[in-house]
């Protein structure tokens, strides 16, 4: 005889569930022995006064799951179960306290980020407009898995766009759309054997820089002179990779002049596994000159990777880039990642690809050009402003950020600290210096300043708050 | 004197671009020598007979690119610049051949792929509506990047609806989002150190099997007896990492009785580096019982990695999965992954939340359950009458696809080639065999036959084709 506890009405359970879930605590508690064989569906239905079609569908979840058996004609019998160990511990309880989040709360806090971008004059609207080309025309792909490498469609449009404002010479085959610049990296790095060396830019982009160590690359920060990165060092050190930002050095500033360009690709000429990694990150952005064509657009010899992202002109949260690589790694690149999956999001793919071939696209980036370079006159002024003899900005009239230099000093810990109190977003150089032997100028602070998220109206009083913090 | 062709009107470059092109054009060329002098801006724009603003813009544009320099009160003059070799190779010309993609026309093809989902019943409009919600609440989360490991707020949703769902326990801070199953691994596996002996289900999950390989660990394929993935065999091997679908194995479909589960954590509990990942790629659809708590939900000693996804239930293009790290996992992949941004489009998993939050997921499973349930017994109904006594069907009431066994002796390239012809998209068992040492029984063909794509009124012509292919 068993004994189920069931409640017929009222219950949150079906009675089946409830059978089903009594029946399962006593063969795991043992109450039921191995291989005893269960009350038939009707005697088990009378019992406990349901229908036999409870007992049944308990008795079949039992079987699929293994709890019980049954031989043709004789019934159902309770499965040989080894007994898990310390079954009815709880795990929740458990949690390491020191893996718990932390969430803080935002309100009141003004943001000098250069991570952000403007979502205020985002067109959502013609965005979704997009996205309903994008449903009517992509109905079939939608439900599958598409190319490796992105929508064949949308690697064309961008490789498009690319020659058109970057000066881009590329063929859709050679594009690779992705999740951001860091997973785009450390696919066509994974190509790239054990102890390659690899130079990157310092001050520079420390993600990059924590990546390719990650990957156990041999990463040589090199230093930079006023034309961008030192080609003496590059020489000395002598890297197989080169990460730079030639359109806008990340996060000094500086537009490489033709003349190092054309050092730099000689340099990636003499040998045939040298590359350039072009990271475009922010040249869509430039107050008072046209764009500067890219680094890529003067290679001839297939040594460029160029990395672009729509991070900075649409919104950092769709997590969409992509590189373009030469014939040689693509070739690479096809063998060792036949089996992988796009891992990007076709539906906002495709949509992007109705976003720019309708032109609102680059609509919005000239309305976004225009804005962002009211907001930062109105930054350097105020700043100048307040902070008068004490600052030096490196005006360079491109990007979402600009470097400045104060002349104080404090330690960066204090910095910080102080721009917590005060609710202010900022980042400082230090973050940026990605040797580990780096002594900080004794005489001066330099930060980061962002102007993407900032509203208009909250600029004087964000430069108060870094009055206070500086001084 | 520098001579410059410029065209007034009817030219689709502004005039200042003219200038700026011909006036690199002849540095690159060298036509102008370095350090010569230009012209003033007052002199050119005589000589041209245009603007000394279209002058002084164009010469702005070169001096901000470096091919031009100023001394003040003096003038213009033309950079040093290495003259860059084989500077007119067009490279578009060069482009191989070989790397060109190949598409074909789709037009007239039916699939049995067990890779696609249905999208005819998808609800974009309550997508579309909950996107909404997202952009009304998430405004200012959307214009920056979200924590590594996705929204807190989504990972809290999926955390509680697997709880209900998959009887999976964990916190929301155990789960990270990735865009595929894919990358997840990758993340997580990265953390192994390297020669970690894995073992895999055969046959099983090929890319799965492909990425542990290009990964360079030391993977196993282990065969299955009727309970799944051999005990014995495991045993003998000895592996630290073992990856499973017990809800519904890839591609036999057998479902893991619960004393197999039992014995296999009970194996893993020996040990402190010994993990299963327990990839639950489709439990979601079950006909006829009820759901099957995850092997994590029995799980007390934190040896499971828990994978989802939510190609099966929304779409595949959207890249939604999600893996639970068991918290010694997590600490180290938080300590490794620090500097990592979530790869995962934030607007598609806000929207994600809402969805899920509203009911609209949970109707949306009920929904295609009952409909996959109808289409899957009208192709076994179709599939018997037609082979009859010469088709086996592993009929397992779960997922999206089933195994069917032919009499017949076929090579399966021989297979391929006529589904092509015939138009039919069908996977054979060869795909997922993971043992090089492989030989195929030549007593019969083993398809995977997915009924998620397929059209209901489709069957009958898919069946025909599938018979001329067979015969």
């Amino acid at each position: 005889m068993i004994f189920l506890k069931i409640v017929k009405k009222g219950h949150s359970k079906h009675i089946y569930q409830q059978i089903y879930e009594e029946l399962k605590k006593s063969i795991l508690e043992r109450k039921i022995t191995v291989n005893e064989k269960l009350p038939s569906k009707r005697n088990l239905a009378e019992q406990l006064n349901v229908s036999v079609n409870s007992v049944s569908n308990a008795y079949e979840q039992l079987l699929a799951e293994g709890y019980i058996y049954t031989i043709e004609r004789k019934g159902y019998f309770v499965e040989n179960i080894t007994q898990y160990i310390d079954q009815h511990e709880a795990r929740a309880v458990n949690f390491p306290i020191d893996l718990k989040e932390q969430h803080h709360d935002k309100g009141g806090w003004l943001s000098l980020s250069h991570m952000t971008s403007d979502i205020s004059m985002f067109p959502f609207k013609k965005w979704l407009k997009c996205q309903n080309e994008a449903i009517k025309n992509h109905r079939q792909e939608l439900s599958e898995i598409t190319s490796p490498q992105g929508p064949y469609i949308v690697r064309k449009t961008i490789s498009r766009m690319i020659a058109l404002t970057r000066g881009v010479k590329c063929e859709p085959e050679q594009i690779i759309i992705g999740g951001g610049t860091q997973p785009l990296v450390r696919q066509f790095m994974t190509l790239l054997k054990g102890n390659t060396k690899v130079a990157i830019e310092n001050p520079g982009y420390s993600r990059i820089h924590a990546l390719l160590k990650s990957m156990k690359f041999d990463v040589a920060p090199i230093n930079l002179d006023k034309k961008g990165i030192d080609m003496k060092e590059i020489e000395s050190i002598n890297p197989k990779i080169l990460f730079i930002t030639p359109s806008h050095q990340f996060p000094t500033g500086i537009i490489m002049p033709i003349s190092r360009r054309i050092e730099l690709l000689n340099w990636a000429a003499h040998s045939n596994d040298r590359y350039i990694v072009e990271d475009d990150y922010d040249s869509e952005f430039k107050y008072g000159t046209d764009n500067i064509p890219s680094l890529q657009s003067l290679d001839r010899h297939h040594r460029v990777i160029y990395t672009g992202t729509f991070s900075k002109t649409l919104l950092p949260s769709f997590r969409i880039s992509y590189i373009v690589l030469p014939p040689k790694l693509l070739r690479e690149y096809r063998n060792f990642y036949s089996n992988w999956i796009q891992g990007s999001n076709s539906f906002s793919l495709f949509t992007l690809h109705y976003f720019i071939e309708s032109g609102e696209y680059e609509r919005h980036i000239k309305r976004m050009n225009h804005h962002y370079e009211m907001k930062r006159k109105l930054l350097i002024k105020q700043l100048q402003a307040t902070f008068k003899d004490d600052i030096e900005i490196k005006n360079v009239p491109a990007g979402l950020h600009f470097l400045a230099h104060f002349k104080k000093n404090k330690r960066y810990e204090d910095i910080n600290e102080k721009a917590k109190q005060e609710k202010l977003e900022i980042y400082s150089i230090e973050r940026f210096n990605l040797d580990s032997k780096y002594k900080k100028d004794e005489t001066s602070i330099s930060l980061v300043m962002g102007f993407a998220t900032i509203k208009t109206e909250e600029i004087p009083e964000a430069v108060n708050r870094l009055y206070r913090i500086i001084n």
